[in-house]
């Protein structure tokens, strides 16, 4: 079932126009700003007309079967009203009334799950309820229920506005000059989910980039799909995903009936499939809206030229690379002494690079520091310090018209303007200088971040990743562990290297067992989990006497830690040489699937959270990506003249579990490789202790 | 030599005056505005007016000793004036010139230093070279080489704002309705730094507040005098050091000739006086005009309410809460119950608080939810999330009303505004919360970075910290460092715990050494500094027998490994019972002085920055508190069931390794206690190694 009913609706139906100010009075006069692009019917059950435009008493009554009815009424109207809609064969519909399922109340649920059932029966696409509409810039319809920016068709129609927050995404049409092409408010996607509406707008050709305010998701399939349609079209989608804290998450999902999903998997997901991830609405909004203004023309690499007008603004741009990890690459010859003809002669060629207020007012000479920059091979992308408030100067004209004239004179690479602090900016001077490809970031550090996030996404390949589009798990409701030698027989058989072992059933077996010593020993038994804790594990036996001992000692450990644990016998195994303890991990989210984790081992990860993870299945070239992320890197590479660890085998490792990971998704529920000893290179690495726990 | 003239001047003779667009325009135009407080001479060497107002000829030919006088000439005129005012009598000067230290030539520095010498002769207070003057708002007087806002003397004077910069110091007076007190751009500082105009204003009542923005200092102990006194008088200074990348401080050594000083030393010192801490310049500005506001009235503890009217907003708000570490508490049963009698019953009482657009122009329902909030015991502050843009609406008046009217009934806590995204703001909204003490923060998260610095402001407590007001260090050049076993001594002798030891000078010493087996023996020399990485250090060793040939390698290995290193012997060390390894370690900053500094040992400290750092001396709840700082705290009160260390003891070594590098502050270059084991509650610490580097 398309969208295009909804999303570009030939004819639209209102039931609740009003002249009382509130939903059903705003609906019905932004219809009616759109009413050459509609053909728009009023319902009322007694009015003769609304706003100066005639109603008719009923959806059935209406002279066509319109592409979408707008429901701006009480939610107990709600059921018979799509009811009657879905008789008549209308095929979307806007349902603005909250207290459904966001309510937490039986009556709330019930309600929505009749809209649900009603929208299944007849195949209607609803948006809501608990909405706020939505804004087609692209065709100009606005069916929004609140008052909107009166200049709402003028804007460019670029961006794709998707959150569930009506009051949220209601600020992008509230800042001047932004160009809303769609913004689409899911509220509690009881039908249509953001997700949704997502993958439609990364679709329409109008749209040059996606926000998304994204408390969580409803479809996995549904929104993987959408990431890598968009991955691979190279359609820029820039997402807030809120929740991160335990609070937001309690919040986000009181606020819209939304599983909020775990964060730090969404995270991981944006991060595979090159998604740019805002931290804020404002980097939501900024980010948006330059690469809606550069359009295609991303940083050539990932070097950044940062051009300032003043000493302290040369500081701050320095402080705000290193902290933002932005690479401030280091001049060419030619580039500085072609920059030393256009700056005074007691300022500085370099990045950053302070050109001082002598060049005010001077667009030669801010042309010829530009064309410089632009011609270094290793500036990806210029930002100028310089902010264009509402009254702009002289200088800032001035600058304005050197940086737009530099476009002309064959400045390619994309330009960029941030700002020190919070500012308003001359709407006027701000369109002149996206018309030409540049775009305007906020303050910093907000303007570093944002273009920490462009850098990123200009050398993302999607060519690199590997993209899948599965559903969500399907997970079944208990826990099963699997025994630490079990764990290893899949770790071995998935062909990450584990120690020898075998398993004595009782005393005598030790002898004939052909490994030599020392011994790792540790009690087999599916209901013990923390061996160690129980007194369950002997490490470094050296001889069968001593093993021997150990055996009894296990055992009677185990009888009295666990009364009534299934014991299977003593595992006996090599021991494994000791190297660098890494940890590998797979946590399966129940939306989003399987992520594989990696870092280092003992308290550190947990400490430090020096972890990287990824959606399973990872290939090498991720697997060493995840590695390269930690700060734990620089022990791998051979720290303080240690040798360097085998990486090529331990993203092998992490290759094979992730894949495992993938294949088992319906029940894996979680896997703790911990720790994974790295040895040095060539000498690979090996699991010494593995925990697996499938769902029953 | 008080700095009344140059500060609060009676009377001003200004070189350089024109009626061309530039320094010596704007700065008579600036003063002409002034005149009504001031006595005014323009000096020129030819005209009789400049902008209507008679010239004198010269600086001697005035009918008066001039408090102050400005040159707004070029830098080689300025010598020659500087000494024609001292000679006349004048007791104070401002330079604007640039060219002197700061453009790193020959002539440059040598103007510098002539006008170092005339004040030096004349006792003249000289602010510059390379300025652009000052704003004193208190008296109405402004000297700004600039065009500067029109509203400039209606400005509240309640705001000291001193920088090195121009450009950024007049980004204050820029901003609209900003309490400009003064503000002093210190330029080179060749005669007046920074830190003076601070100690100035620290003592002057009018200013409320103090804003810094800083790349270094010239006089360290004004700088820790001026700090001493604005802690014990309460008197919030708000700093944003710049220069902490290698780049920014490179470049802010370039912009004004200043050390820009080790950062890091920097951080540990606002710490200890309790200096509130900006990362940016939004964060100087809105905290700085935020605690003009609320003038006094800080929160009343750490607790925060967040009040938000919709859900997207108080998602975020949690988010940000939690990244920035503000803790949102549990609010109390009775505080739930009232917030319930005016939310509406679909919304959940809590914090933080989505209280609904339902309350959008409910004056008594706002009133109701901030009296409640301000009624818990939990709560310091409140802030509410809701923008106050120019175009206010009507929802915005109204919410603004309630909050003002709030304080009419009692509510007593301090209360703020944060917004989502960049905003300008209604300045007569803006100027009405202001007056009735509610401060105005800029978007998320860095309205949560302010209200983080408030709130640790709020409970800092000078009596808590050994506040001194050391000069710099009088570090000789060389270095030389102490062998292990002086080191050790000196550790010893000021109560650090260290393991026995003996020194061999020949192999037949071992026999009669009395520390019992097993050994650590290592090189003793005070050439050789990397003893493992020479060989000359044998640990474990079991008994004599192995002990002898330990002793011949050791040597061996020495020799041969650094020829013609003086060699004392061997010293034999009792093994120190491994414990958690800890860092403790001193720096001594050229101008702030000793620092130390405490962390995990091993790579950890390296690898993951986790350490922390106060100027020397400090007490035992100061090194208390860098422990607590450390992520590795957790380990240090036992960690998943470990034993809990001896945090106590570990915090009496930072204690008096603190006092030790106090007390030497001009000898102690650095020293290096690495690892200390820290053992279980009540079994203390030990220094294993250690290294003090002392210059000669």
């Amino acid at each position: 079932m398309g969208l295009e009913g909804l999303m570009r609706p030939r004819s639209i139906a209102l039931v609740g126009a009003s002249e009382k100010k509130g939903f059903g009075y705003w609906t019905a006069y932004n219809l009616l700003q759109s009413k050459d692009q509609l053909r728009i019917y009023f319902i009322h059950p007694t009015r003769e007309r609304v706003l100066g435009q005639p109603c008719y008493r009923s959806i059935s009554q209406l002279p066509e079967v319109v592409d979408c009815v707008i429901l701006a009424t009480r939610r107990d109207t709600v059921p018979a009203l799509l009811e009657e809609a879905g008789e008549k064969g209308v095929g979307s519909a806007m349902v603005y009334a909250s207290g459904f399922a966001e309510e937490y109340t039986e009556l709330g649920r019930a309600l929505e799950e009749q809209v649900k059932d009603i929208a299944a029966r007849y195949g209607m696409n609803v948006l809501g309820p608990n909405c706020m509409g939505m804004i087609n810039n692209v065709d100009r319809i606005n069916t929004l229920g609140l008052e909107t920016a009166k200049d709402c068709f003028q804007r460019k129609p670029y961006v794709g506005v998707v959150a569930q927050s009506g009051a949220l995404a209601n600020i992008f049409m509230k800042r001047a000059g932004y160009p809303v092409g769609y913004q689409i408010t899911a509220g509690n996607s009881a039908v249509l989910a953001v997700e949704d509406f997502l993958e439609y707008m990364v679709e329409d050709e109008t749209i040059r980039v996606i926000a998304m305010y994204l408390e969580g998701i409803k479809k996995p399939e549904v929104f993987y799909r959408a990431l890598k349609k968009a991955a691979l079209a190279r359609k820029p989608i820039v997402a807030l995903k809120v929740g991160r804290s335990a609070l937001g998450a309690a919040s986000a999902s009181s606020h819209t009936g939304n599983l909020a999903g775990s964060h730090r998997a969404f995270e991981a997901v944006f991060e595979k499939y090159g998604v740019l991830q805002a931290d804020t609405m404002e980097q939501l909004l900024s980010l948006s809206q330059a690469l809606a203004a550069i359009h295609g023309n991303l940083p050539h690499g990932s070097g950044l030229a940062s051009c300032n007008l003043s000493g302290g603004a040369n500081i701050l741009s320095a402080d705000c690379a290193e902290q933002y990890g932005l690479e401030l690459p280091r001049l060419q010859p030619e580039t500085l002494a072609a920059l030393a003809r256009y700056i005074p002669s007691y300022a500085t060629p370099a990045n950053p690079l302070d050109a001082t207020t002598d060049l005010f007012g001077q667009t030669d000479r801010i042309v010829g520091v530009l064309k410089a920059l632009d011609a270094d091979p290793g500036v990806g992308a210029i930002t100028i310090t310089q902010d264009i408030a509402a009254q702009a100067t002289e200088i800032v004209r001035g600058m304005v018209e050197a940086v737009v004239e530099s476009r002309g004179r064959g400045v390619r690479k994309p330009v960029f303007f941030n700002c020190i602090t919070e500012m308003d900016r001359s709407l006027e001077v701000r369109a002149l200088l996206e018309e030409n490809g540049v775009g305007l970031l906020p303050s910093m550090p907000e303007a570093y971040q944002c273009l920490r996030s462009l850098m990123d996404y200009a050398v993302y390949d999607p060519a690199g990743h590997e993209l899948e589009t599965p559903p969500a798990p399907a997970l079944g409701e208990g826990s099963t562990a699997l025994s630490e030698s079990e764990s290893k027989r899949v770790l071995r058989s998935c062909g990450v290297p584990v120690p020898r072992e075998r398993l004595a059933v009782d005393e005598d077996d030790l002898a004939g067992i052909d490994i030599p010593f020392p011994w790792a020993m540790k009690i087999q038994s599916p209901d013990i989990l923390h061996k160690t804790d129980l007194g369950c594990v002997r490490l470094k036996v050296p001889d069968l006497e001593l093993a021997r001992t150990a055996f009894r000692e296990i055992l009677a450990n185990a009888r009295a830690g666990m009364p009534g644990a299934r014991i299977e016998g003593v595992v006996v195994q090599e021991m494994a040489k000791p190297g660098l303890e890494f940890i590998v991990g797979v946590s399966n989210d129940p939306q989003l699937g399987p992520m594989v984790l990696a870092g280092m081992g003992g308290v550190f990860t947990e400490l430090f959270q020096d972890a990287a993870m990824l959606p399973a299945p990872v290939n090498r070239e991720e697997a060493l990506s995840m590695l390269r992320s930690l700060k734990a890197w620089k022990l791998l590479q051979g720290y303080r003249g240690g040798a360097a660890a085998d990486v090529t085998a331990l993203a092998e490792s992490i290759v094979n579990i992730s894949r495992y990971a993938h294949e088992n998704r319906d029940s894996l529920r979680e896997m703790d490789v911990n720790p994974i000893f790295v040895y040095p290179e060539g000498e690979g690495v090996c699991a010494a202790d593995a925990l697996i726990v499938r769902t029953v």
